[in-house]
């Protein structure tokens, strides 16, 4: 079979579109995709220090690549790559490596910032002192919460004015399907390629492989030969997640489409929100001093639970 | 095991809220469930005259049974029944026979409006006409598009100024999810316990059983001692619809609530949904002068292809 856009060989069907695509329209292709993303939704501009939030895994690396060529194309802007060391042994560990190779490679600065000097200890430590087990949920729930605040602590120090993420299409559509399931509303309004109201203190985080679908950006990884580093965290056990991820993969693969109308739904229904009702107002956390809608933010709720102290960034 | 609010023995454990139930107590919490849907979404009105579609199926006659306890305490408004004869031979005949005769000992009013005096023709006959075979899709949304203008054009006949359709928290979730997977923002709009809008020319449809469970719908029905009429329509195929309820049956009995959570997210998004995102302009079909956002509603467009004519109400 040919490709459906040029002469040579296809190696891909794209069944949301029909297409054949050969090794060289396909990768162009997802980069055409990013590119749109990126305008339809306003996720860069000039002048923006871009930092990648990466972890080594296909989506961050794919997302840092096709960055590097967007960006460099963006006047006065600059790329940068972070990386949270959550400290757990062997696996971020291997990560990292990865990355500060790969940055290397691009001409890319890459900073890191770890828990342990961010908390005071790293996650195995705050797992052992608050006797969570390997598997429990709220492993996964404590640790992103405390990714989260990193990765924006690490954009500050860098200067970043946006924040990048792997998040891919089969990410966005599960966690909008979870969110519905939860019936939170906030978050769902929340889940957007980039958030629709700036807030002070928060570098804004956009999600460029927003419409790539998971399997499309670790072909993009392969082809590009990009390396394959998709060592799973061992505390990770989401069973929500795991069961709306496979049902979504079923319906995909009867009803072709189905992330992508979730995901663009959503969108749409967030563009149409009035700014009231995405607006939330936020004062600081009376403990670290960073932007809440509480008294005490998650993060000092989360470490005080486990006899730590945030230091300020 | 005892019921959780009086001494009887209990029947019946609602999960959602662990709350063991006598035969007793779980009738007054539906109906309490329904007072508090028409209370909340303001369903009813003093003066209103409420048209409940009914087809011989547990949730009509669940919703005409709690409705006429509700509308005799409703200051100057009458309760009545409307049904459609879509012309399915043996399907349709046995439920408008038990709606007969419920209705009578209800005492209420009850009009049969037929496919064949609106549109010239039967279901069966059309479908003749249009070479649709058992169990094609379209054939269910064929006669949905005839179903809902037939149901219409009856209240407004009786004079009604509501019309009540028994759709269950089931139906409900199901619609929304394959809303979702369709990416039809509109219709996900539009899918409320009551219109944002009222329109003219279209009789408001209202929804008192939206947050009562299938289960409990016919639970209802059982300790009632409704008919029991379940009868299938041999044409309904619905593949779609059929994975959606497997998948969220299976998701309700993992993950307590997760119907109602849906149900509930998307009624308090419309709620915060501006007033001109939610309206659409409608106008007089060129054809049968009904209300449409078309040049020529659906109704008419379906009725053309197979060379009927929509006879006006």
């Amino acid at each position: 079979v040919k490709c459906s856009l040029c002469e040579q060989d296809a190696f891909y069907l794209r069944k949301t579109s029909n297409e054949y695509l050969c090794r060289g329209c396909f990768v162009k292709s997802v980069e055409g995709r990013v590119r749109n993303t990126i305008a339809r939704y306003h996720l860069l501009a000039p002048g923006d220090r871009v930092a990648v939030a990466v972890s080594g895994g296909k989506d961050s690396l794919t997302a840092l690549h096709i960055l590097a060529k967007v960006v460099k194309r963006l006047p006065n802007s600059k790329l940068l790559a972070v990386s949270v060391d959550e400290g757990i042994a062997e696996y971020r560990q291997q990560g990292l490596e990865i990355m500060e190779e790969t940055t290397n490679k691009l001409g890319v600065e890459h900073q890191v910032v770890s828990f342990k000097e961010l908390y005071g200890a790293g996650l195995e430590e705050i797992y052992r002192e608050a006797g969570l087990r390997h598997g429990e949920l709220q492993a996964c729930s404590f640790c992103g919460v405390l990714r989260r605040r990193a990765i924006n602590q690490a954009a500050k120090r860098a200067g970043a004015s946006k924040v990048a993420t792997g998040h891919n299409l089969d990410d966005e559509a599960q966690t909008i399907m979870i969110n519905l399931m939860r019936g939170d509303l906030p978050r769902l309004l929340r889940n957007a390629p980039r958030p629709m109201i700036e807030r002070e203190g928060f570098v804004p985080r956009i999600k460029p492989l927003r419409y790539i679908p998971e399997r499309e950006s670790a072909l993009y990884a392969y082809l590009r030969e990009l390396p394959m580093y998709e060592v799973e965290c061992r505390y990770v056990r989401n069973s929500m997640r795991d069961s709306v991820r496979n049902v979504l993969n079923e319906w995909e693969e009867q009803y072709v489409g189905v992330k992508y109308s979730m995901v663009r739904m959503v969108d749409k229904l967030v563009s149409e929100m009035p700014f009231e009702v995405l607006n939330t107002n936020l004062k600081a956390c009376t403990i670290c001093g960073e932007p809440t809608t509480r008294e005490v933010c998650r993060v000092c709720e989360l470490l005080q639970q486990v006899g730590l102290k945030t230091i300020a960034a």
